[in-house]
């Protein structure tokens, strides 16, 4: 747990580094500020004084410029210290003494400026740092601050106004007292700071009075920062719908509930990356245009320079697209030299990294050009895809259940009053259902056994249910809701005739070692399975589906170039996200949904 | 510090939760795992008998069939711990005792399967986990493993065999010892196990006789998974050139150089996403389709299904063109009822959300339809674009000198293997080039004081350099290599008519807020601006430019209602990729290239 201790002096025109080991240094980050740049500053003197570089003081102002201490920890944050004179900052976090002086200058006047320094990067301090502290910012109480965001409400009492700002953080306002004393105060009595305005406010964080926070900010002084139109903006504290948030999709983040689903959407991608590289898994960015004819599922977008490559030049008569002499598109004429469309899916690029990297995954944008009016269809969407070399089909489950459950428990543990707004307002009891699907073991049954299941149901399915057929939502639902109580369901070894080609074929000829994973109110959240790693099998199957072997080339290289057993699945991010918000409308789950008609901002 | 401890116990056909409080449980994970597992049960046991539970008790075998103890910290690796009777079983890493006894089965003839479970996830031995401890393997000698990988080399000595096996996990590959003694040594003598083939290896792990590696593997069983046709396998232990390994993009990963640039990638891309996440950046995923027509940068890809929209089914007949009465493309009948593109850039679609949010960054694909076949271009590639609000161009350069600074550190100390090798074989000094970009304090100069740094240059330049004109490649090195000494640079203050319209006009009228960061070798790496703030300024400029400003109705309500200062810049990652391991061709540093004429893979 040693911490490197980087250590740099620097004088105008040369630079002299000494490195040291120093020990035991985080012990000191839980303390206040104050106490930490005080021990900060006699931990590092005592290590000067154990360096080589005796001229290395911090008591000496005339030897030195600064000091750049810089700190590294494995699996946690780089922390870098900057010291001008005696003052000590923690750059990473806030100015520990304020007022550090300007050594740089973004004025473009200031000539013979070549030895400015790029000055280090500082934290604003946010209001979710504020709130989210163990005692809800009681530990703060008495501390000078200023915050910026935006105002929520303002509601003017007889001699002050509370000020409710929001700085997207978090879910929860900071309440500021304006009092008549304040300065700035007249800009609210002249109703300048309405619903949407950006304001800066200084003061004195106290305890609240009120009983819905803990703390409040006795504002010394309001700044107003940008206004708004009362009349017109659009975003005023009432419901809108979210058809009608759609419209304005460069406001509706500025909402409660966008606000929210963007703060948990962030922390799953953000958990589905750490999980998968604390296990060692490497992050491949499978390509997005593809000129590849192998991946065949549903409808694609063309991608292509033959029409017009300018939004500012979009009237093009047919007659200029170039053409061969039979009068069809003459692809040859256009930037990849043949027909290029948008990926369906990484994985079959994913396999490639499997076979040489062992485990990997995707994340990136997949595309489906269908024409699918549905609140669970995007024709743009997120995909993660992981691939893991020697695994079979039980690995590819337990990794499956293992990242489910990581990712769940993730939000649940770092978004809690997001997700507790999400329980409140979008789905009443989301909470215990994303706990069962936490904490539970998932179950697993065979595809045979789950239509025998439904076979012997009670309840009367839309569909009926017989072997060979691909199962409906309303299936689903009904074995992860019904059958095993809220329990995620892992459905295995699904008929051949159903899944596709790179499946690997089961001893019975006429299943395949698919897997499904069923979760409460979605149905299939994950689709994966081992894949078909014997090379005779797998070009039969090609053959047997009458698809073009030639395409396939490298495909079937994989399996002829030392073939190792892999498995993995996919998941639709924006679906994981509906599943954890609660959000019914997928296109309310992705900052910018595409869909048919409508691709605006 | 408090580790939560949360404890379930299952029987059959209940569930019965409990959740206890567990502090300094993280002090124990140094330990060795044997050791690990006994003190682990102890401290559960310990806890058991402070629940409210009595049955709860790992001696009783009766009453329980399996536990699941699940710890979380923050910025920790959550980890399970799995007990079936008195076996405890750290599930993210490895059994602690082998042999676990299976409770789901994949086969798809197990009927009555009903209450299976889904087993924990095992992660594989990995040669990284092997060789990249502090003793460098040494620490785990005594060990019987098994490992999984590639041969890389089967050296065939007079009465055993060294078998080079690699797993992609790391550089290293593990040398096993096979001898005549050797379960499956006949598969040697056979020419067998060949370059390419992947085997598992089981053995003893023993420290090394040679001077190259501290362990090796005493091999008592070998066994062939997928065998090559040494004659046709194209990778083979030889230099291959960039360019052929271009057109065998599926097997290229399978080597030295890719394998380590596919590492390193892979840490720039999660390092990004810690540094911007441990900051309370949220990362938002800008559109890649889009009809928004404010972007205007650069040749677009049109993406349409007007144009046949499966790959099957390419030959398009310029007649079957969907078309108006005037001849023109009719694009009401296009997926998206108008003209689509391939975005250029996230960055106006960043600004809504940190408008919103406050802080943002994307981290996804961008596209330029530009006909440039170079080493520095690509048709398709990764761009990140942090935007900050309530920020200016100060903040904007400390943000990207501290994000730069961040993930070289990051790869400097997380590849180390993989950073000796391109020292040694791709770009000799990188190490140390990259020390001083993570060590050095960035520069600042104004682009006046550039220019006029460079009009006393006494270097002969290609492009003559005078006030107004931009930059060059020749000129940016120069300032960053010569002038700065190896120190990375950050030119501000460009002229505003080489500049994009959003770019926050400076005082002088004759400049905007722009920066542009330089690091020697390559040039620009990041350029980014404060952005327009100022809605009368902003609409000015875009009629200046004679913008349509139509198009930027949504652009313009960020500046409208409650604008606030912000800032931000954009770094193409592929770049980064090439500047952090010296490979010369941007088509390298991508898994699968897209450039003019190629869309293959």
């Amino acid at each position: 747990m040693a911490a490197h201790l980087h250590f740099n002096h620097f004088s105008s025109h040369h630079i002299c580094p000494a490195r040291l080991f120093f020990t035991s240094f985080f012990a000191v980050r839980p303390l206040l500020p104050a106490q930490r740049a005080h021990l900060h500053m006699s931990r590092i003197n005592a290590s000067i004084t154990q360096s080589s570089c005796s001229n290395f003081s911090l008591g000496h102002k005339e030897n030195y410029r600064s000091y750049t201490v810089h700190l590294q920890q494995r699996e946690t944050l780089g922390k870098r210290l900057h010291c001008t004179g005696t003052r000590l900052v923690d750059t990473e976090e806030h100015a520990v003494e304020e007022g550090i002086p300007c050594t740089s200058s973004s004025s473009p006047s200031s000539s013979h400026s070549f030895n400015l320094r790029v000055e280090p990067f500082k934290k604003r301090l946010r209001i979710a740092e504020i709130k989210g502290g163990q005692e809800e910012g009681l530990e703060r109480v008495g501390e000078q601050i200023t915050i910026r965001g935006w105002t929520r409400t303002c509601r003017l009492q007889k001699s002050f106004c509370f000020l409710e700002v929001n700085d997207g953080s978090c879910l929860s306002n900071l309440q500021c007292i304006v009092g008549s004393d304040t300065e700035g105060f007249g800009l609210i009595e002249a109703g300048s700071v309405s619903t949407g305005a950006s304001v800066a406010v200084e003061g004195q964080l106290v305890e609240s009075q009120g009983s819905k926070q803990k703390v409040e900010l006795k504002a010394s002084k309001l700044h107003l920062i940008g206004g708004t139109d009362a009349l017109t903006y659009p975003v005023q504290k009432k419901r809108l719908s979210r058809e009608y948030l759609r419209s304005i999709a460069h406001l509706r983040p500025r909402t409660n509930t966008f606000g929210a689903v963007s703060r948990v959407r962030n922390a799953l991608a953000y958990a589905t990356h750490k999980f998968f590289q604390e296990r060692g898994f490497i992050w491949v960015a499978s390509p997005i245009i593809t000129a590849s004819d192998c991946e065949g599922a549903g409808e694609q977008f063309c991608v292509t320079t033959l029409v017009p490559n300018s939004p500012k030049d979009s009237s093009t008569p047919i007659q200029s697209i170039p053409s061969t002499k039979d009068g069809l598109l003459d692809w040859s004429k256009d930037f990849f030299g043949k027909p290029a469309f948008l990926t369906v899916s990484g994985q079959l690029n994913a396999e490639i990294y499997a076979t040489a990297l062992s485990d990997v995954y995707t994340f990136g944008p997949t595309f489906r050009a269908e024409n699918s009016n549905t609140t669970r269809h995007l024709a743009e969407f997120w995909m993660i895809e992981p691939e893991l070399a020697f695994a079979d089909l039980k690995d590819d489950m337990a990794c499956a259940a293992s990242y489910l459950q990581y990712v769940v428990r993730y939000i649940l543990d770092e978004c809690k009053e997001d997700m507790q707004f999400f329980d409140s307002w979008i789905e009443k009891g989301i909470l215990a259902r994303l706990n069962d699907v936490a904490m539970k073991d998932f179950r697993h049954v065979t595809y045979t056994d789950a239509v025998n299941i439904l076979l012997k149901a009670e309840t009367k399915f839309e569909f009926p249910v017989k072997w060979g057929c691909d199962l409906q939502s309303e299936h689903e639902r009904y074995l992860t809701e019904k059958v095993f109580n809220g329990t995620p369901l892992i459905v295995t070894d699904y008929p051949k005739d159903i899944k596709a080609f790179y499946m690997r074929q089961n001893d019975d000829g006429k299943t395949v070692a698919a897997m499904d994973v069923l979760v409460p109110r979605v149905g299939e959240l994950i689709g994966g399975s081992q894949r078909e790693e014997r090379l005779d099998v797998l070009e039969r199957r090609i053959e047997e589906l009458g698809l073009e072997k030639d395409s396939y080339w490298w495909y079937l290289d994989l399996r002829r170039y030392g073939t190792v057993p892999h498995a993995g699945f996919g998941l639709g991010f924006e679906r994981l996200v509906q599943f954890s918000t609660g959000i019914d409308n997928i296109r309310d789950a992705i900052p910018f949904p595409r869909v048919p008609g409508s691709a605006e901002f």
